[in-house]
């Protein structure tokens, strides 16, 4: 075991401060990463605050990793020293259920391991995530980065971008389709470089006057104020899906209603508190359907990447020091943030 | 114009009443039908008493309607006089736009023509329905019969039958699949007899012990009282698909965390008033889908009748005379009836 230098939040009310603790040595199939940078994820402190009622502490968010290998178990096979490498929100799962077979351990039927606080459906070990200097992973669980340069804001595809990638492929999103996507947000923003370079003409839905040039800077073909029901309705009846990244209860039938015969609305924010019901009518009459999407398994994770290392798609960030993270959970919760925090594990050792 | 006999709400007050309107004589494409038979939708109800408010007065409803080809147009190539014919929710559509290209008129864009009611997005003129001795009707929007006998029991078909046996098509269900039904009515005993000949393992969901044994005579495999966890949690996460049949509003939750991953509840029935809002981790955690249904298109009802004659499946009806209509709705208002009312209409001449 090696002791290495962290940041946890040990309670849910106190800010996170520095932390000690052990990480294991790697074992003949693990991968050593000293990690560089790493993203900022709304989990991360919906966690540490115990927003879920599910928080083991200490608590050690971060699971947008980029790093470089630093030691290598002796069955390691994909990964040597030096390398950079990615971990995103898992770093284990059964392997062996349906769903683990098929490549999708992030709906392991029993729980897949998180990268921070242990089994999505509890009751296991805790796990220490990528506020830290090092991470030791199987290496089932790490992704390789083919990107060259900008590593820092290649850490948030590893969570933000196979989150919004996922349901896009799963939903076959292609070409001119019409995709609509809700929130320009950590999540929005990635969706929107994504579908646009899956080819679909992309529409942004926001509540901001203010994001207007930058959704269409991001990729956006046309934007659209949400609360202006004169700018919604052109669009009834024409999405060939739509990808919903706002965790905040909303209307969802504003959204719905937008969408073709046939189309689904995919969500992957979870609200803390649920949305209005929506109208079950808005789905009968068009055969209509809403979806729920959750990150994306490993071999997903890996696609995503090349894909956006071929499109030279990174996220758009703000670089903070590992002592900055409080005040950037602050700026964070008033959507403060062009748009998404990484911090400099560099300045872990400040 | 011809003169004819039937029955109307006239208002949403008053009981329906005897009431005698004009029908047309048949053109080129028509076919007149003399009803034999005439089922009894819940729809009908909620018309006649103006309860989704779009109700156009007189109304004379009734969509499930079978009867004998009396006259036929010069043009009419698939039907002729003393043909048995039925007749659904449906009597027209723009038959331009994508939906009904594709022979989804219940999808039309500008919105189909219902039997009764008019368009169904409204602003048309009113049409009258199967509450009547006789309905004409473009020969595209007639079905054909194959059953030779029972024929009271083969008009639910029309609309009960098409509604439940389009979701089950359209979401593939086939031998080997565990489908659940929700609700043992006029929807649900058809969801399940239909489900049952498509080889799949049924489930059948009531809040009535009284109906167990009478599901498992439906050709339910398994029947669960929906209100008793422990009769419910031995099925978490293993339906391939569900069928909510239920139009009062509940928890959908208690039904979507027994689906699989990836699998779908499709909602048939529309609550007056919402449906307590799902929790959107059930649709995240396993990538389910919640979707709507809205009856089938005139290619998939021929289809279902075929189905249902094959396999020797009609509606289980309690035959009534025109005069006691008011009487049937106030019992199905309380579920007393196994399972559909169909009118024999030799009685409105009595």
């Amino acid at each position: 075991m090696a002791e290495i230098q962290g940041y946890a939040a040990l309670d849910a009310k106190n800010p996170l401060a520095p932390y000690r603790f052990q990480r294991r040595e790697p074992s003949d199939h693990d991968v050593q990463i000293d990690i560089l940078f790493c993203g900022v994820c709304h989990s991360d402190l919906h966690t540490a605050r115990n927003e879920w009622n599910n928080t083991l502490y200490p608590s050690v968010p971060g699971h947008e990793i980029v790093g470089r290998v630093t030691a290598v178990g002796s069955g390691v096979t994909r990964f040597k020293v030096g390398d950079v490498a990615g971990v995103g929100c898992l770093v284990d799962s059964c392997r062996s259920c349906a769903s683990c077979r098929e490549g999708l351990e992030q709906y392991c039927e029993t729980g897949f391991t998180g990268t921070y606080n242990g089994s999505a459906f509890g009751g296991s070990e805790n796990t220490y995530g990528g506020y830290s200097e090092r991470i030791v992973v199987d290496e089932a669980f790490v992704l390789r980065i083919s990107h060259t340069d900008n590593l820092a804001a290649v850490a948030p595809l590893l969570c933000a971008g196979i989150t919004t990638y996922s349901p896009l492929r799963q939903w076959g999103v292609k070409a001119g389709h019409k995709v609509g996507v809700v929130g320009l947000g950590g999540l929005g923003h990635m969706a929107v470089k994504i579908a646009n370079a899956m080819g679909a003409h992309v529409v942004l839905f926001t509540t901001s006057e203010s994001k207007k040039d930058d959704a269409r800077r991001l990729g956006a073909s046309e934007v659209v104020l949400s609360k202006n029901p004169a700018e919604m309705a052109p669009h009834h009846n024409s999405f060939d899906f739509i990808l919903n990244t706002v965790a905040a209860p909303h209307d969802l039938d504003a959204y719905l209603a937008l969408l073709k015969r046939d189309a689904t609305m995919t969500l992957v924010g979870a609200p803390a508190t649920p949305h209005p019901s929506p109208n079950i009518f808005n789905l009968i009459f068009k055969r209509r359907r809403l979806a729920g999407s959750l990150i994306g398994g490993i071999a997903e994770t890996q696609e995503m990447l090349d894909f956006c290392a071929e499109h030279q798609i990174v996220s758009d960030i703000e670089m903070i020091a590992m002592g900055d993270i409080n005040q950037a959970y602050e700026r964070m919760l008033k959507s403060d943030v062009k748009y998404r925090f990484v911090i400099d594990m560099a300045t872990l050792k400040d």
